[in-house]
């Protein structure tokens, strides 16, 4: 492993929680190169609902690699595109009612963030944006302006501006009425709040620390946004493509977000693809306004395509993310009454879960202890005191069960040292 | 076509020029739905440097695919990315005598450009960069802050501060000494000019318009950043990867930049992946400091890998790029003695070509009779008055010779019209 | 009157509900071109707190010109100078006990704000500070930044960055614990805040709607700053000099700010004249790197003089102003209690004082009602909808209740329409 | 003089060179409390062209506040202010056929130059200005991001942004075509160049060093604006007034200003006054939308009336001020002739002169050489190169002639040693 440390730079991160050399994956495992095997309960942060290589989207794409399908090609036309977008009004817009234009931000989750800021700004022609508590966007110049964590901004080397956080769902335990702040800052024309362009959310906080916000919440937010004419971004790069059960994790709130920024498990095979989806009258873009060399890669598309054809026709991977949340849940609950001293917190829905520990240092010496027992899982929060779960939705039951086993056994060995 | 403009937003672009529905590709060539066959003298605006699907980054593609090799790992260590980082020390920094160390900064340019920008800001404390005049450096606020077209920098929704443009190369063809009045500003200090932290500039502007710095200009302006401690960053995204000839675009300069951007042709087929190269010294990042979802797709790692091995072990690439381009420069000549009442200019290095045209109207034009003849141009430049060359470094003789004679046609049917 | 709209710009504010061309002033009253006499409630918004032209400094100013005391004198030592730091030493900051360096920064409040924000950031190496709702501190760039009105704000013609409004005291009426969220977010390292160099505050705000902070409520903001490390920065500017009964508005509440800003009635007789008092510490200040022609006017340096010497030599203005605060508060106690129906409150402290309508309109109807009964009074608050009294420190008993009968009829005399 | 470094922070500057205790000033001469006498070739860096005292304005002065015409009234019509507009039409505005419209900024210049930058980013809706290299406008935070000065920038604390600069006059010694750069940068839709909202200029520069342009730069200057639809601000505050003889600096440019910022020397006496003068149809504010306490003090509106009357009711002091000024160059330029190894170089226009030297050391030592011969001179220039003269425009000959005399023993005495 000299090579990595020669040559690559010291901002790695997960390597060195994991410091092995990994070589093969398949589903919910991976596997280095001596051929060790390891339960992923991280699921390339959640860019991979649908497992590692998985056999249905391998094959589509495989097959469109071997009859040389066309795999770079800008924003032109292709087959593969207007499958991909065919594919997405069938199978998740048209269902819905969500009646969206398609903005091909380039490869990533951040690119998809810049669009919708830029765009947001240049419909209201304000700069201003609200963002909130330990969000995370993205790390590019303008997403990273709206995320919360301090080392992360502080790397940015200019004065992040234009963004004015506001307090999460709980992030008052409840103390206070929601939006309390935030509404009479927006009332009160002395207030010194620069007018919003936008609000952009998450409806669960990933990196945040597994912060799920309540759907009357979202509701609320909604609601407020349109009584002071502010636009919704709803950052889904890592809460949709059904890691809460629903396709986007707004569904349940009952809102229509005006932009909704989705990436990570979007291309299905962990190949980088983002959309931004924005409301038909906010299409107000000149044409080459925002570009990029990779706007939509084939191959992405295709594995796109099948993912939506395959998971998406019927309700089950959402009935069955539910169903394994809930299991995840209980025996979360289970953990954190057994362990009633050291006041764990059980988080989440769907099949993005966590449980909170007393400090950033526990939590990682659980993720260390699972990594031992051959678990990847990793940490979130402001403090990292997040142990953090994101499995593939397609998990089976005996790899759920094996890995709910080491997490336990990890808590314990961590809690009665 | 309807899906594309009912669902895909009017930021869409290149599919305007070319209203087809391309299906496959190989070489130099694109295929549309029907079975037409476009020549690609545009080769995914510098992605494609080893052509579409090269038969042997497919077959590495193909297998490490079929045996499921990790696709999606984040910055986990992977077999790919070490036989890439191996390669790449090999076959391309070790025989230059490139100290550098590896940042992979996310999935495209722009991610290399914002990590450049970044890192430059923390290293020096500094907050203000020097772009130049037609400067081209990606769509992220971070990278669109320092890039200077006008419309793009419109987009962006919010002042687009921190950064000074002084005259590129040639500006003012030869009318004043390099440098002048960068190099005044820096030394009064009274001069109103944020003492910078860095210089971002690429060796060969080519959204800019195929602009080619001389190489002792590219030299002046590394001894200038020396001389006054200024980090120069070298965006070799689009020049890079053997475009103008050797595998930087800077290295006939004899110069060795503090930061390099890659992306595009990097990957080799088309696939996303970026670095951002960095002398040692400025490796201070903190792990985790800048991150991302999509730093490093281990299959764009394998044909990476492979473009390596194949094209730059030795340097027949390099000579033939030289020499194709010698070949499209004297044709050039040619037709722009033919038009002596047009005022063309003939513009460029390596295979990074162009001719000025008196508009973008007439360049429009001229690219607008190619596609009808079955060659795929674009054109860039402030106004699109530029005709953009970017073939295939693969490009045989033949596919070649055609190309050029249809832009010979092309041009004398919109000048003679 | 023709030559005002004809060359004045439209910019004018206060002429255009006194619509008069004043002449001569005294004490409390202010007399037209037509010798017709104004009870004055306004005071030059807090400029003169010793009333118009008052005679014992009258005398001094004229005795110091005529005798050809230097005028102007930017930075320089002068004997007027000297008299007016040892008094102001021997009068106001020994006896508090107070440490603090004198900075001329300019001849207005707004340079006094400036100065403070400047030196804030030097010495902290932090761009961001923590303003409050409905704040006032000028409206130069850096005083406006942090200033809460949405239409001056608005003046600013480019966007307003480096301050996060927080809560005034009293914002949410108790609803929710002090600094609830400003202490959240400074301790949780998620929270998106920038890490601020300083808070600036006012104890009582004028312009924002005569709100009064509770004692408790500065000193709690006092202690966060201290734990925080943050500088406080309190604006004196309109309610020191004895507006709210001690010279300092902040001594009640047992606090030392870091960074003190003066100006309105430092000068004693409405001559520009502003202080930036700081802690011994904080002076890291290169000579020079702040200037300004008009720092420390002679003639201002008398009469502020000599204002120190005849109003802070024992606490008789003091209590004299503690006392005539109170009879306006009960007299306005009778005026809400008079009028259950229009939920009128009584605000303020000391002789800075006001009475809260339900809307702006009906507290400017009452103002001009005064003003055709003689007395001249001002809105307040970010709708205006505050009448605000802001009287000579020095009026006599009878002004007082002459004013205070008007405003009882004028208060009827719209409320009853 | 214990107290003054006790209490007076180390910003202080002017004190330092000239360590006396100033007391009384008469026209040319200020006395310290000794009563030793000091020929004043710094007149207020440019507040007192009048020179100190001066007795018509004086008793002018005495008068009104003997009689207790009001002093301070913000921008309430008063009888003072009415007097001046009417004056300001008849003696200046009117004969030079200037049709504005005067904004009371506040106090002091910076007050001006900010109430300038505002309006014309309102006006436009852009936020970009242009500045020159050397400028010096002001230390509040929208003036001073538009000064040269590094040392002073420096002490903003954040990044100045919004304001590029372009090269003054003769900054290249005729090296290349005036405008050359910036016009290009305006033409060319993709330099990167923000579109700038305003160009802001000095017609000649004093802080930055005596640097006078010539007329037809500033000719051509003004054409370029027209040409590009931006606005022209000339900063007249130091240079206004007949400082280069005729009233306004750049009335022989024959040029109208946009907007035109004064202060210093417009209250005539030293006291603090500012004008910002406006084209009609850029009179856009709201009411109030700027405002502050000090604009206008009428003390100063009695004073500046009686100067316009005084001085400019004909063109005596213009014609003077010309031929003191001519003087003064020839003076300078014996010197520079008797002192060839030395390389000076003699600057300026009217009265505002100076001699270059070339190093700050050198030009400090002779206004210290200066001092201990009783003249007080300033040093500017971005490293206090240049030994700068603004004498009263009011000196009589004799004290011309033997501050001459002065200044240049002082000389030999340096650059002999």
């Amino acid at each position: 492993m000299e090579i990595f440390s020669k040559l690559e730079s010291e901002v790695r991160s997960y390597s060195r929680g994991w410091p092995v050399v990994f070589d093969r994956a398949q589903g919910s495992m991976l596997y280095d190169e001596n051929g060790k095997g390891y339960l992923d309960f991280f699921a390339g942060a959640g860019a991979l609902n649908y497992g590692h290589n998985n056999p249905a989207l391998k094959q589509a794409l495989i097959d469109y690699i071997a009859r040389d399908g066309v795999t770079h090609a800008l924003d032109m036309f292709t087959v593969a595109k207007r499958d991909f977008l065919e594919t997405l009004q069938e199978k998740i817009l048209g269902p819905r009612e969500l009646d969206y234009k398609v903005v091909f931000p380039g490869p990533g989750g951040a690119n998809a963030v810049e669009a919708a800021l830029k765009l947001a700004r240049k419909v209201t022609g304000k700069e201003s944006v609200i963002n909130f508590t330990n969000a995370f966007h993205g790390m590019t110049l303008g997403a990273l302006s709206v995320t919360g964590n301090s080392m992360k901004r502080g790397g940015a080397g200019v004065p992040l501006v234009h963004a004015t956080p506001m307090p999460y769902d709980k992030y008052f335990d409840g103390a206070y009425p929601d939006f309390l702040y935030f509404e009479r800052l927006l009332e009160d024309s002395g207030s010194g709040l620069n007018e919003p362009a936008a609000v952009i959310v998450e409806a669960l906080q990933g990196e945040g620390g597994i912060n799920a916000a309540r759907l009357e919440w979202l509701k609320g937010l909604s609601d407020l946004c349109e009584r002071h004419n502010i636009l919704l971004i709803l950052d889904d790069v890592q809460m949709g493509c059904g890691r809460t059960g629903p396709f986007f994790s707004f569904e349940d709130a009952g809102i229509k977000p005006d932009i909704v920024c989705l990436s990570k498990s979007i291309g299905g095979y962990g190949l980088p693809l983002a959309l931004t989806l924005i409301k038909p009258e906010l299409d107000v873009w000149e044409p080459g306004e925002h570009n990029g060399t990779f706007r939509g890669i084939n191959p992405a598309f295709v594995t796109a395509t099948e993912a939506l054809r395959v998971y998406w026709s019927d309700d089950k991977l959402e009935q069955s993310t539910r169903a394994k949340g809930e299991r995840i849940g209980s025996v979360f609950d289970e953990i954190v009454q057994a362990h009633p001293e050291a006041n764990l917190v059980a988080k989440g829905r769907g099949l993005a879960r966590g449980i909170e520990f007393a400090s950033g240092e526990l939590a990682g010496s659980v993720c260390a202890e699972a990594f031992d027992r051959g678990l990847l899982m990793e940490t979130s929060g402001p403090d990292g005191e997040v142990m953090k779960l994101l499995p593939a939705l397609t998990i089976n039951d005996a790899e759920l069960e094996q890995g709910l086993e080491i997490i336990g056994e990890s808590v314990r060995a961590v809690l009665t040292k």
